[in-house]
């Protein structure tokens, strides 16, 4: 039986073809979801499906499948896949990887000669990283009926562009409908974007699970005055008092154990002059932790922390919660699928759980889902300087490879 | 004797119609220097004044003379003059007020058909606020000599446009030199923009001095991350630092008897996304107090609490000084002058200080300059609910229209 083979040079070649559309100034990548570089790298993902034998596929939300047909084409199929958007100032492999490596694995059983029983689709979801439209996940979220197709489609990001509007642009706007199918199972592959695998040397992490994750947006307004004149004590300064909640709500994250993670990473002054006070000031919170109720107890305690603050600087306060997700367990059949392929190659493997969010949680919804994880340099993600080595890669895809060959078996 | 009469009226309409120019969504005035409605308000004052039979010129930095000749032509003029840009979000009566009360002056003064030995000239400022260039004062800096022309229109806007080419562009890019002729004395008059005189119920202040100033720019830089996975222990968070730093920095104020004031009106977050941990932080400094060597200790004290914060924190610092100007004193005979025009016409008069910059304190390095202020609702400025009271605006301007013919002499 012919053993199939991940091509560590192709796979590591793939991620640096990707890096070139949308370098960042600081030689990272900067490919917001459904602008024309991340058109370009559609382009190029569905180029090299084609070349190797897959039917190509969009979606309502633009969603691109590639199918490596299965001996039964009636069965679902196993899928697999991540997302090819970057953050404002992100890197090349923060969701990219997950779908190279799905294109690796159709390659490598390509290259072997394996057919497989069942299908194998790899995806392109849209828009994970929600850069850009103010919320994320948008093509597997609505794929999973989870978000409504319409109310998705006319999200507008800071310059009132639409959702519909940019898939149109781009030629991404495929047939409706989203999702509704059956799915034998669907894996992620993605790198940690955490510290844990590279500071124990472990090649392959097997997810259990995801933190539960609430976001909110704070604003505060006070009043505007000018800056030389007004006297201090009759100030009511919106950034004073942000700039003390934003302290307190980050310290929250010290009051409980462990630690939830807590960011205030985006921000907005009015009018945002130097010489004027500002009257408002409005931020955003991302709040994770694996237990609901510790995240809710540390969401009300940032709540009362502001409140406390508002009061005693005069200021209105308004605290709006934009999005939330429990914490999510993988199908356990899936991740042992994962240890379990890990184990037969040799390749070290722990368990490990996800703080950030990922398609693979939406999916875990419609099909039973398990993700793996592979380190990166010092956990960094996020960041232009995201980094991983190409044997790590290849370990992964490896795993990868195995744990789709063990569900959709060879014909 | 004729007796001339400010037209409380003809003053306030003229605000009025200004206002029109550049409205700002809640009801107050966005007309940034050298926009298209910067141009609007030039050439609505440029055919007021014309019309008022001054003649008009412009100078290099574009700044605008209305003159009324005097019977002897060969004097040094008195002049008077404000600015016609607001802030971001601004009202109807900062800086328009002296550019209108002086034009007001000379129509008071043709109605009662009044000659002046001395010239009088009724000057726009360009440029005074600095929200758009990163610097205020820009025309009276550069009559004044205390900025080089070449320089302040190379200055950038956040869109890359120049000082240089939207003088062009808007027409008043008029021809060099400017300044270096001599000025009999320099008078301008302003809404209070402090609670001061409001509280008191007294409708004119006789400005002895204003604040001394210094700007700042700070650059805190830490490490992006991703939000849900780098722990709390291991993050660099350029925000969480810069929120301790800022609430700092305003408390410094407290420190000092009578408070400088200080506040950080204008804040960016890099990459500003609200699931990345922020790399690096922004934030302007402005603090201001009568006595230079207090502003300077409170300079201090903010900088060390800015290196104590990112020490404790693992994060890199820089503070730049990007503006300083020692305190002033005007020139007793201008203020003097006003307290007596003040007095002879029974409007009630304090001597006040200025917290603000104005054009006459750079004007005071040239030639004899004084300030007189006027009330404004709640000491509200910089503000889209910046108000004033037709009567108080027409004491004020019945204040200048005496002290002005003091000086100027009727022929």
């Amino acid at each position: 039986m012919t053993e199939p083979k991940i091509d560590s040079r192709r796979l590591w070649d793939g991620h640096m073809a990707m890096a070139e559309i949308g370098p960042s100034p600081g030689g990272g990548t900067a490919r917001l979801a459904l602008t024309d570089f991340d058109r370009e790298a559609r382009h190029l993902f569905r180029r090299w499906a084609e070349e190797a034998g897959c039917a190509v596929r969009v979606d309502g939300i633009g969603n691109i499948f590639a199918r490596r047909e299965g001996e039964d084409p009636g069965h679902p199929p196993v899928m697999t896949g991540s997302h090819l958007d970057t953050q404002p100032l992100g890197g090349p492999f923060d969701g990219i990887y997950g779908v190279l490596a799905g294109l690796e694995v159709v390659r490598a059983l390509n290259d072997a000669g394996i057919a497989t029983r069942l299908p194998i689709e790899v995806v392109d979801w849209t828009d994970e990283e929600g850069a850009r439209f103010g919320a994320g996940c948008l093509g597997s979220n609505v794929f999973a009926g989870r978000r409504a197709l319409d109310n998705t489609l006319a999200l507008t990001d800071a310059h009132g562009n639409t959702v519909r509007g940019e898939l149109e642009r781009i030629g991404y706007a495929g047939p409706k409908p989203v999702g509704g199918f059956p799915i034998d199972c669907f894996f992620e592959i993605h790198i940690e974007q955490g510290p844990i695998l590279e500071n124990e040397g472990i090649q392959v992490g097997a997810v259990e699970g995801a933190q539960a994750s609430t976001g909110y947006w704070v604003t505060v307004t006070g009043e505007e005055g000018h800056a030389g004149t007004l006297p201090m004590a009759l100030r009511r300064d919106a950034m004073h008092g942000s700039a003390r909640m934003i302290d307190a709500v980050v310290n929250v994250a010290m009051d409980f154990d462990p630690h939830p993670v807590i960011t205030v990473g985006h921000l907005r002054v009015r009018p945002n002059s130097r010489n004027t006070i500002p009257g408002q000031v409005t931020f955003s919170i991302d709040s994770r932790h694996p237990d609901n109720d510790i995240l809710a107890s540390a969401g009300a305690a940032m709540r009362a922390a502001c409140e406390t603050i508002a009061e005693d600087r005069g200021l209105e306060l308004e605290i709006e919660q934009t999005s939330h997700r429990d914490s999510v367990v993988f199908d356990p059949g899936c991740v042992q699928t994962i240890r379990d392929a890990a184990a037969a190659r040799g390749i070290s493997c722990r368990d490990i759980y996800s703080g950030a969010g990922h398609d693979a949680i939406n999916l875990s919804h419609v099909c039973p889902a398990g993700m793996i994880f592979v380190p990166c340099e010092k956990g960094v993600s996020h960041n232009e300087a995201e980094n991983a080595k190409p044997e790590d890669l290849a370990a992964g895809a490896e795993v990868l490879l195995h744990a789709i060959l063990a569900r959709a078996g060879r014909a």
